[in-house]
């Protein structure tokens, strides 16, 4: 809702500013804040897939963390800016799955993640994947790709 | 861009969404996180009044910091949850101004701030807040109001 | 453990140092991380006191919960800068308490706050401040002030 | 000087207590939040070797930008935790140096990091490290091999 996102070929796109909180004292995005970036159009990813994260973790007790990012800086972002987060899944495991992420600002790429996540319970031990929530990632990722 | 505004009786209105960044492990959101969602708001009060804040910070040295918050925190918002954020200018002075803050849930009130900004130049010192930026923010008040 | 913290006359000390999470654009520190950094405080404060924060929440469902601040900002931190937050209760009452925090730099008065807390249930009900917890902050305190 | 640091064999020590700000509402700390303990640890090994990192950048116009991130999230951490950085340098090139991390908890390891930076001009153009600041690092890291 808050930040406007579009499935299209290539994958879940999800747009959002950049605001003073985000830049630091160099005068450009921190570091650790693509991160909270590419968080959100995940969030917003699995959330247009119809499933509700919030609802998973109190009733079920599952989450998805974050076992391993890769994360590489092309290029920095400035206050103001409007970027881009474009979200593929590349992998779709048991109790895992493993997602591409591109940032870019004004057409061009800023940042490019891989993220791999594991489904795991409230005591951080891996789970399966509940069948109804592979299933609304799979359909999303579906969609998407067909654009 | 990144988030829905709308100007309309009342002030001027900012939609954000809670995510896993803005939560902490009592399962609501961090009290310091408001006054980030808050300041998105003020930013983009103030972009859509027509004031670019990094070229007034790059060409002229100024910014408007803030001087004085109260803050008043009534109900939590948790993750997911759509928030609106209404900003109206109580008060213009000559190098400050006063904005009055409400962040809202479902409706409900959240949180109200009260925000004292002053214009001030890189070494810190209050400015006068030039002439062009002070007719934007009337006008833009201005046009609110009148929804 | 992490930042030094000393009692003294006048209240509970805590330093920490500014990182360049801690700044923005402007080359100052945000204004939303300083509720941050007297929460760390605060954290300390009652870590000291002998009060186990966590053990309360996911024993007793219990937690203190900022429900008001009033925040003055009168000189600016920069990245490296040593601070000292200064910690004392104002007031402790049945379900409630006050505390005034003082955030300073190379010896200046850099930010002042006043902080209204409510002990809360997971539900965010007002509870009562169980017995030994009021008892360790009132020995603390009174540790403190006299020095 | 807020946080305690220590050179010992296998690298340069920093350590920190996990506050409120830094968990999230799975009751664990944030996946992004390990990438502002690992730069402080960084900033706290430079300022350690003697480097003034706002000098740097304000005088000669020069920082350390991240380049590429590879982060291992084995084990949570939790509030109140006492975590430890161990940071090493594995390669000090002409422009650019590359520094492993281990994050750990009560003695075991959470969270493993590699992570390339690079020296770079206002512009984000790669300069040469300058000779002062090389020598610093290649002394203080070797320092601490021998530690």
């Amino acid at each position: 809702m808050s930040e406007r996102a579009a499935a299209s070929a290539g994958g879940h796109r999800f747009r959002l500013r950049v605001y003073w909180e985000d830049t630091d004292a160099a005068g450009i995005v921190y570091y650790a804040n693509y991160l909270r970036f590419i968080e959100r159009a995940r969030s917003d990813f699995v959330r247009r897939a119809g499933i509700d994260q919030w609802a998973l973790l109190t009733a079920e007790g599952l989450s998805f963390q974050v076992r391993r990012c890769e994360i590489d800086y092309r290029k920095p972002a400035r206050l103001d800016d409007e970027l881009e987060v474009e979200t593929t899944i590349q992998r779709l495991g048991g109790a895992s799955l493993e997602m591409a992420q591109v940032v870019r600002g004004a057409g061009r790429e800023l940042v490019r993640a891989l993220v791999r996540l594991a489904c795991v319970d409230g005591g951080g031990q891996p789970r399966r994947i509940p069948g109804p929530v592979r299933q609304a990632l799979r359909n999303h990722a579906g969609q998407e790709t067909e654009g």
